[in-house]
């Protein structure tokens, strides 16, 4: 069966990342819907267009598996944190010396006297392989990543990979968070299990965004023409807003090359479902189940009350790019970090990646997910109507 | 229905409508990711099954066709309203005289003595297929359809189709509604192009949703654990209120078996995208392209702060109940239809449809969408920041 | 100069109720502002109208005291919770043979016979004066009440007196309320410490709704232009809403005399800034200090994006009707009572109520109101940002 | 300031401004309330403070008067708007040779070359009195404003007087605007009216800020201890916000010294209810009817969902410093002006100033408020529920 879906696969080019997300929860037969070949009434049908057809993997039995046992791991710390000394330690040798993983480290978490000066964690960190960012490159040595210390772990772990990003385990060390779904109690039974394989995954879509500077005169001296273009793998949002003015930002919104709205406020938020909790949902946004193929776009303090928030499929390009009568700049950023100035001319160009991050889940995407609304947003939690606080006691 | 549903998908392994939807743009290759082999760094895979990989056709392309030319037309009209009568006649005419249509009208609306009374109509309305709404069958006798009058008109043709949906062709006669993109200057011409197929189409999803009343003594007195249910397919939305009472509503809400959240308000909203533009938004929700395979879930006038609306997967199952301490019923409305209350143990179980209707589109589904949302929403309409509403002014 | 304006005010008559709440804090000099002879600029000035100079006592100095000791204290008990009995036997006892005090009772609390029947409340029940809603006046009989038993029973007391409202002290037994901020563990002693006097004291507005039913048959035959007159005082919120019908409900609503806006949607809330944290805040409203001498008008789900909350001054006189092409009646409720049909012709007239309801302070007005929005509505109530559920780590 | 400010208040105990605007419409017999003597039942009272009462006049019968006749005026023109030029002429050249009046206008005015270079304007120019922004004071010698080109002139105008501001005519020139009512059509016979005297006036409100900058080394070396303060008066908003930085800012909010709050998120705006409808509408605040005595407090994109705006009465004294675990420093500015750093120690005070605005009514308060509501803020501006765009027809 396999092997005829692969089959399936060769001669075939649109393979999209977003329909292995659409599905998730556990389906029975409820969930059909007209195949290519569906009628609509007697005689109405689709146009047949063979290189449209998709083959994709229902996301609901999505499942991590390995075609190698793993044999590297990643782990992402936190850096001046104490509290996380002692738990990653205890990890590190966990998987060195029982489980014969090789560990890669960045260097700058062994910078920290705490842990280079520990003469007892010394034959562990000898086994590390380490690497610095932005100059070794390690997308394709690591099996698996396990992050320490909160959502914004998970945020860097994913700017590591730009392209195809390893399964990761997040371990909170207190309180949930949106992307930590593991409590570190229980670590090396957990741990084990993922190396065994076959634990639920969720894959979180990524923004793939290019940033296109116009007008930076190039080192070599070319400056007619010549053009900057950066581009960011982002799994929350990506931010556009007046930075440090406190005049309006005026930004212009294409789809798909279509002129949509022009956002005159704060800024703009672009989020993945993922981010649709963050900055987003601060901003006055739905929350949006990671699993659903969608963008979100996000006014910050919108100049008309009307602009409400608007969500649109998967795989659509949007460029937003400074309003021609725009009297400031702006300034974007991506999950957070990068910040930067956006001028006349510039522009930038998102659109869903083809590198999701695999999340492993704790139990599985839904529970996890309405578990994080509660604990970390406080969703719907409140103090049961009761004769104490109603306003509609019967006399 | 699931007998249908079955004979369809037979030698298809797990074909999904709303796949079908998630990705409505014209495409380039920006959007990939993993197939169904794709790898998650150098070792993680995804675990196959066959069983739920599906062959999906990029709803960017979708496209109507027919099998055979289409030969009758079921021509929806809101009745009571005079404007319409003079389009209604003329549209008809040209149908069944230039087109050679067969035409379907509903019963009642030849009752109105200002078309019944029309001698030079006569003739047209010899030739007319007359039905009576819940009395006569007209599932596989119509080819396609077309409405006259604004959203309203849609979603009571949406609800004459329990099951497969004909494509639908909706005229505005003043203002643009959502549904209803076509302006009638032109009808002749646009109507020729629908026969002739090759039209852009939208699917617009639908909510299966079946009531399972508890404790209603049935006719043969059968009372012990007797049940009534109903079944409904919706295109807006499911709403659950307070009704009559000035109570707050509390009522549970389950997602895939699990007890999700107790929503305690004035109800909640269980919406399509399509539908996220209708109540929805009025209860402060964001607006969701219609391509985007997901169910809104939105409270209205929650008695928590922190309860905003969520936007989950299509396909999962929800179901609503009475919360077991509720100290009211509640009432349920299915695109404002069908008013009906709910007790204690009653249920309302809601899914994706696997019908949704097929909807012809003006332009594309995107131009379409966002027109409807400056139009019917004044959607970010302001006049723009200038020098007399600006807070802004530089002195 | 000062001497001038005492001569004014004089045998001056208007004096406005909502000028006493509008100043509640512990006010130093920062609080001045233009007396009624000051300039602006070196000549301007405001043109004098002695008539329409006010007296006012400054809101930040508002103490109760008794011009003769309180003899009589009427005790409100939700009904049909077993919780308060024992609480309510204590303070009957307490207050009777303690105090004592007359106490006034409705007859339908002692109707519970977890109270009639007990045997050792007996001779304390001997010593009640009881009376029964609606028929019995008690308006000029009571010095002081004292609730038990959640937000209702104080808007319950409020509904007791349509003109002149005693002083309410409100225990919670449970988690605090909005409007009972005392505990009941040491009710002795704060008891003894209200009979002394001097206490804090927060003026809580309400609003006098008077609705006019055109057309109603009078029981005397005289039905032409015969009009039925209601007049409410209510604590929290006047609701015109769409009740039963799933239709919007389209209202107008004027200020002063002149047509404002008209309400499309579920309906309308008219609240008092007591009022601003019950539906109103459910509705989308911000949260308003009762110091604050203003009205809120909240649109419920308006049909326009646009239709943000308004507050206007204390004082304005407020009118809603059935727009003229509303196809629905509304329906109209009084702090959740007397719920009641309206239709095309009926009128509902809103404006501040020159009784408003004395409202005791556990601490004062300031810190009882903080301690209620973070108690009944978590009002900004979030776990810490810490480096757990943060996307903003450094790295 | 206080000099003046004290001697006004001398003999009068407690008189204050926000009284003055609390009532602004034609009001009757239908706003009353207890006097300073009234008895709430039987028996309680308010205990007597006399140096508690004060004198106000009705905000509703405020109209503005002349004690001489105005001879200087000052004009208020938005430099670099090429379409103001004309009319400025105009103005300048009616107000100097048919109303005698002496104008003072900016330097930087005149510096434009379309003005100065402009022969036929010449001997309008010889008479102008001119002055330079923030070098010479003006504060004495002007008896009227008048703006030309938009609501900033106005917050412009606001802050050319730190203490008492003359009474205000703005013009707009385009569009309407919030502070901007009158047309320019028909300046000639509108000007005379207002040297005539007897013209509504609204007293817009503003808040006294003041800045404490700790650390801050002084030039006389100074440095321990050393502080510097500012102080401000504001007439739309204090805005204070994360500044350049990408991490959410966190401020703690004290009210008349108790803190209220912890502010996680964008930031905070503390503005008048003039200020209601710019920034804070943005950020989801309702809008407050410019003559109701409060400040209005509003977080920006706050990282609780729960944290809703709240309206405090006027007269409180409010404080905003960094919380002590802030990790980034924040930015405050005032009405969009004089943006400045705030780092851990500083405080940001902010109370109601005694000084209004006062701004005189195209027509009166109530009408030209909802009027600017829908011009600038499409306030509840939708197309009327049609058959079109309706949800709700019958069938």
């Amino acid at each position: 069966m396999p092997r005829v879906c692969k089959a399936h696969f060769f001669g075939i080019k649109l393979i999209t990342c977003f329909s292995l997300l659409f599905k998730c929860f556990r389906r029975n037969q409820s969930l059909h819907g007209p195949s290519p070949v569906t009628t609509f009434g007697p005689k109405a049908c689709m146009l047949q267009n063979p290189h449209a057809v998709m083959h994709i993997q229902d996301p609901a039995s999505q499942r991590l598996t390995w075609n190698k046992p793993p044999k590297s791991v990643l782990v992402v710390k936190k850096i001046q944190d104490a509290s996380l000394l002692q738990p990653f330690k205890e990890l590190c040798v966990f998987l060195t010396e029982q489980k014969n993983m090789i560990v890669y480290v960045e260097s700058k978490v062994l910078a920290d006297t705490a842990i280079a000066g520990d003469e007892s964690f010394g034959a562990v960190i000898q086994k590390f392989c380490t690497f610095r960012e932005d100059l070794d490159d390690i997308s394709n040595r690591v099996d698996f990543i396990i992050c320490l210390g909160g959502d914004g772990t998970l945020l860097y772990a994913s700017s590591l990979f730009q392209e195809s990003v390893p399964p990761v385990m997040a371990f909170h060390l207190g309180s949930l968070g949106f992307l930590t779904p593991f409590k570190f109690d229980t670590y090396q039974s957990q741990v084990t299990q993922i190396i065994e394989g076959n634990t639920a995954i969720i894959l979180r879509s990524r923004l793939r965004v290019r940033v296109v500077k116009k007008g930076i005169i190039m080192t070599n001296g070319d400056s007619e023409g010549s053009r900057k273009s950066m581009q960011y793998q982002v799994l929350n949002e990506v931010v556009v807003d007046r930075g440090p003015s406190s005049y309006l930002s005026n930004v212009d919104l294409f789809l798909d090359g279509h002129l949509i709205t022009t956002v005159q406020g704060d800024g703009v938020i672009v989020s993945t479902p993922t981010g649709s909790t963050a900055y987003a949902v601060a901003a006055g946004a739905s929350m949006i189940h990671p699993n659903v193929p969608a963008i979100m776009i996000t006014p910050i303090c919108p100049h008309s009350l009307s602009f409400r928030p608007i969500v649109v499929p998967a795989g659509v390009e949007l460029k937003i790019m400074l309003s021609r009568d725009a009297r400031n700049t702006a300034w974007v950023s991506f999950d957070g970090r990068k910040r930067q100035e956006i001028c006349h001319g510039d522009s930038i160009t998102i659109t869903t990646s083809c590198f999701p991050v695999p999340s492993i889940c704790f139990r599985d995407p839904v529970n996890d997910w309405f578990e994080s609304l509660s604990q970390c947003l406080h969703w719907n939690v409140r103090k049961k109507q009761n004769y104490l606080c109603s306003e509609e006691e019967e006399f």
